[in-house]
């Protein structure tokens, strides 16, 4: 076998893992944006089916953590190869807990539909997890076109989720010191805002992974620290 | 080179990450308990501390992904050994993400320190973050020692931990509807209760990796399931 043909074998399986990431991304867009609509609309059905379908999502993760070890045992791909597969499988990973997140906002809607509804908040959430997927498809067509520009807006955009949901959390602190009826719906809420948020960071983290694909370092530090921080360290008013 | 050569190389180069995983392990598991320990005694100045020194896990976590990448390119492990590179990737993930849990949970103590105290939360969360470092203990033990009992049993462990977190939860709410002056401080504990959890889970997918290393199979497909839900799905009633 010469080296084109290893070469083209290569390309052929990434083209073969990338074409799998564009499913699961598919898939975890639609599953924000029905997760979103259930809440909304307090559809207890939809609710039900964002659930069942999420299992579609883990089996595309695990398919593709699968191929990509294949490829790096079977091709023994070098130094920016190497780089690429091992990108794909974060990228994945990603996109799992991105999935895992709206489907815990499903089953909450679940929750919620019990209760007495709190107004304003739905739009609001709705208009944030309406962000996030608009987010990762950006994130993900970057990834497909190797476009850093476009991941670097995906990455600025993350500000204003952070933000909205910020907001949130101080509409949510209100409405439990003026009734506390809403103390235990908003519990909810919050954590489905909280976790809104939380996709947006891992979307944030995909876009920071085609940014160090396409230029070989990763956005600025700082700016890359602040991220991480804020997936798990957020801790609402600044600090 | 004969095949013995680079078999041993191989296990050379395997040896120094395991020893780099084994002092990430160190580091996160002290980060957990002096974060409890700062939460608890009002510590601002070890609060601090805890923050200061999460990004000498992130350098370790860096470093063990490039030393891991490193060994990929250069010996082209198959099936078995590359099965370890990986899951040594994904075990250096897992800490980093438990370390970021316990720098947020420092930078609450500095949030909290402003607002009154909360009477009896400290002594159950400071409970729940000792069971979780104990877990990562044994189950970074279990690893080196590739025990899949030892490992096993760190997964059963991982339900109490969720039952302490259930019960923190119902606690909360009733803090916050006897009195509205706790709903922001509330706001924060419970947050420190949840990525406490969420630090279980996290320490239940390291056991998971070294049942999955010993036996070649995951634990209990329903278990894990389970699990995966519970880092994020989790609605706390159950569902």
């Amino acid at each position: 076998m010469t080296n084109e043909h290893i070469v083209a074998a290569f390309d052929r399986d990434l083209e073969t893992i990338q074409a799998r990431i564009m499913k699961m991304g598919g898939l975890v867009e639609q599953a924000i944006l029905d997760a979103a609509d259930s809440l909304a609309a307090r559809d207890e059905e939809l609710a039900r089916k964002v659930r069942r379908r999420d299992s579609a999502i883990d089996d595309l993760e695990e398919q593709i953590n699968d191929d990509a070890a294949r490829v790096i045992a079977l091709r023994a791909p070098t130094a920016t190869d190497l780089r690429l597969v091992l990108s794909v499988m974060k990228i994945a990973g990603n996109l799992e807990r991105i999935g895992d997140y709206a489907k815990n906002m499903a089953k909450r809607t679940s929750v919620l539909v019990e209760m007495a509804p709190i107004e304003g908040a739905n739009v609001s959430l709705k208009r944030m997890a309406r962000d996030v997927q608009l987010m990762l498809k950006d994130a993900l067509d970057a990834y497909v076109q190797r476009d850093a520009e476009l991941a670097m807006d995906v990455i600025r955009r993350d500000r204003d989720i952070d933000q909205l949901y910020n907001a949130l959390f101080r509409e949510f602190i209100t409405f439990m010191m003026e009734d506390p009826r809403k103390i235990t719906p908003c519990m909810h809420l919050h954590f489905i805002a909280k976790n809104t948020e939380r996709m947006g960071d891992h979307v944030t983290s995909i876009a920071e992974q085609v940014v160090y694909l396409v230029t070989g370092e990763f956005p600025d530090e700082d700016r890359q620290k602040a991220d991480r921080t804020s997936t798990d360290a957020s801790i609402t008013e600044g600090d």
